[in-house]
């Protein structure tokens, strides 16, 4: 006995319309109680130029579009309605559904019906939520195609690589009166190893898709007065110049964040961009190195009217301290205007004048290509969410322990009991097994009106 | 030849969806480059689920709605998609469409070509920028009302009155070469004494339709810690409440308005609640007058533990300097949980305890009643919009010349002159009489993607 549910889907704001959402089995009747609403044929939703009405009285002359089971986002009977944009015709249309026995819907809501519904597995639900927070093209293109199933495709095959190995060993099972073990143990342990391969690459895949979905994260280090905070305003205003001729783009949602060529790049730890007056801590190096860990990629800057073999120390001191070769590293010459020169360095240096914005490109061209060389190795599907990560970091455990068993000959019934484990925790991301307190951790990060 | 205009309708954020309008001559082939449009019929719009590409790559799976010419709001063919409410999303596709060939649109721009396309009136278009500006329930209904038409039909007949009284003269004009003066000046006087008042009645309607639409200016005063700032939140608070249960509400809209039965209360003056430290000028004399000047209820807080003679003595004062008979005047005996028993006073006093919220219903009842009583005696038809009311002001100078030529025996040609003054300003309020100047001034009022 599922309830009808409503709510304002647009973002919070004034506009030129807003779109109230209604889906449920009573969505057509609450609907008509309000509006004269057109007629869906088969799977082919119905739109019309409609009054609203509240008591009897003209609210808003809106557009009404309906779309009847299944053929719906929930799955259920749903309206959606456009009207004016007034934050007070919004809330009363919705206000009017509440009062006509609709319930307000929670976060996520309506697409959690769509999962309960059949019409998406958890992982694209997942994705939905992706799919609205995306900035930019590289967290856009992991929700796309989480939502459209190339990562349930890979899920799907994990899955029946352990059903498979699972029947193996049950087939094992019905014969185990005659006290045969089967010759093909070592077969078992490679389908085995296959599979806790396929499961390790995508829990690496990991940091990559994480990167991704949240920005690169990117360390700009280097000794006070060079110019670190003003190479992070000149990245900022190069990456804002590109969205700006859309109206309403705010400074505020790319916070700390600059985008080349569609992938975002995140500056980790601003507080490691201060540095310490004690003359000592010549670096503070502590704090650099904080922020190097984290990094996937180091900007140093380098003040070009200061002697190079700075540079040279720093680094040394750094990698002495914790090597971080796995990052990329990136020199950068600044303040180049003030130097009549380029000097020459031992090292690939990037000349540039942050101040007048000189050099940045081959910067921005050089961070891009660093992004595509370590995408060219990535998987084709990448982990994106945390909860994922958590689950099949439990089915690598499992399956360390089936290895070991099979090993060891253990019993096949033995072994089966870890395969099942790793299968539940399978489970547990497409949504095949799932509790209440699951869904409701995951649908409460959505906005309400999705 | 109009170009095809493109913008993001819904109000700019994150939401669980967002909708993308795209209208003009190319609005299906430049949609059609990107999904599969569903083919509007006659004048029911199409909608149905579809991808949106770029490139050929998916970029999400949205819903599009198609109306054909002339069944659309701009009056030309239009293709609304309804996608997931990323901002990368909904920029995409609003870029896809400019690339396309589409123009990013001006604010009120779609509106406005309704306007261009004979669907809307300009009073109507207007109304449209008000109905969206709507917070509460009088704002709306004056917009709705504005935009039904009841206004319009107000100044159709005033133009049709216009166009009868200069008939009449140009009548008389035919027949000037037999130097005839008709003898019915008589009726003609009357006539234009008619559209005069009705002219009049309509400009003072400005008065109390700007009130309803802004809201209802109430001045707050009384003496230094009679508790003036803990009614006001206390009535601040009881508003809030009403729309509390809706999500999304914030405070920020609603700042230094409350709203009783759908009317809007507006603090004036908030200036004028502080007091002078001058025990001489005991009530800040100056400053309160200036409030009560521009107020339409007058709250006067007294503190119950202070003797009633007081508010006599402020009251008289007050009124010495400034009558202000005018307005409604409600005086609150705050503070009634700290005095054993209520004083007896000579006039109707409103018992009252900011601090624990008791009373206030009463107040505000009377408030809601007080506005009734008002618009009781309201015309029908309400005045909104200043530029209206500036249009009504030249008819009425107009008319006023008229009269008086009509009185001082005037030859018709130049009374008609007068009158044909009138009739273009009329026209410059539905927008027969227009200039792209003022078209501007009107639209830029709009919100983008209206």
């Amino acid at each position: 006995m599922t309830t009808t549910i409503a709510a304002i889907s647009t973002p919070f704001g004034i506009g030129g319309i807003a779109v109230i959402r209604l889906s449920g089995p009573e969505a057509f009747s609450i609907a008509s109680s309000h509006l004269t609403l057109p007629k869906p044929e088969g799977s082919r939703p119905a739109t019309a130029f409609t009054q609203f009405k509240v008591n009897g009285a003209l609210l808003d002359e809106v557009v009404a579009t309906a779309f009847s089971v299944p053929h719906s986002y929930t799955g259920d009977d749903t309206v959606e309605i456009s009207c004016h944009g007034s934050l007070y015709v919004q809330q009363t249309i919705l206000q009017a559904f509440l009062d006509s026995g609709a319930r307000l819907a929670e976060p996520g809501e309506f697409t959690r019906r769509a999962f309960l519904n059949g019409k998406l597995d958890l992982s694209q639900a997942e994705a939905v939520a992706d799919l609205i927070d995306s900035t930019n093209a590289a967290s856009h293109s992991l929700a796309v195609s989480q939502l459209r199933g190339g990562y349930a495709k890979e899920l799907e095959q994990l899955r029946q690589q352990l059903v498979d190995l699972t029947a193996l060993l049950e087939l094992e099972l019905d014969f185990s009166d005659e006290d045969v073990e089967f010759a093909d143990r070592k077969r078992l342990m490679s389908l085995a190893s296959q599979i806790y391969t396929r499961v390790v690459a995508l829990r690496q895949s990991f940091h990559m898709g994480n990167a991704l979905k949240r920005g690169i994260p990117v360390a700009i280090i280097g000794r006070p007065n060079a110019g670190k905070s003003s190479l992070l305003n000149a990245l900022l205003h190069d990456n804002r110049a590109i969205v700006s001729d859309i109206p309403g783009t705010t400074r505020d949602t790319i916070e700390e964040t600059f985008v080349i060529e569609g992938t975002a790049f995140r500056i980790i730890d601003t507080a490691g961009l201060r540095h310490s007056d004690d003359p000592i801590e010549h670096l503070g190096i502590q704090r650099t190195i904080e922020t190097v860990v984290q990094a996937d990629i180091v900007l140093y800057v380098h003040d070009a009217t200061q002697p190079f073999v700075q540079v040279l120390d720093d680094l040394q001191q750094l990698q002495d301290i914790r090597p971080f070769n796995d990052k990329h590293l990136f020199i950068v010459n600044n303040k180049i205007d003030l130097v009549p020169e380029a000097p020459t360095a031992p090292y690939r240096t990037f000349p540039l004048s942050a101040k007048e914005g000189t050099g940045l490109e081959a910067l921005t061209a050089a961070l891009a290509k660093a992004v595509q060389t370590d995408l060219a190795q990535a998987p084709d599907v990448m982990l994106t969410n945390a909860r994922h990560y958590e689950a099949l970091g439990h089915i690598e455990q499992a399956l360390l322990l089936v290895g070991k068993g099979l090993g060891d000959h253990i019993p096949a019934d033995l072994i089966v009991i870890d395969l099942r484990d790793a299968l539940h925790h399978l489970g547990t991301i497409t949504g095949q097994v799932t509790t209440d307190e699951v869904l409701g951790s995951i649908f409460s990060r959505f906005c309400v009106g999705k």
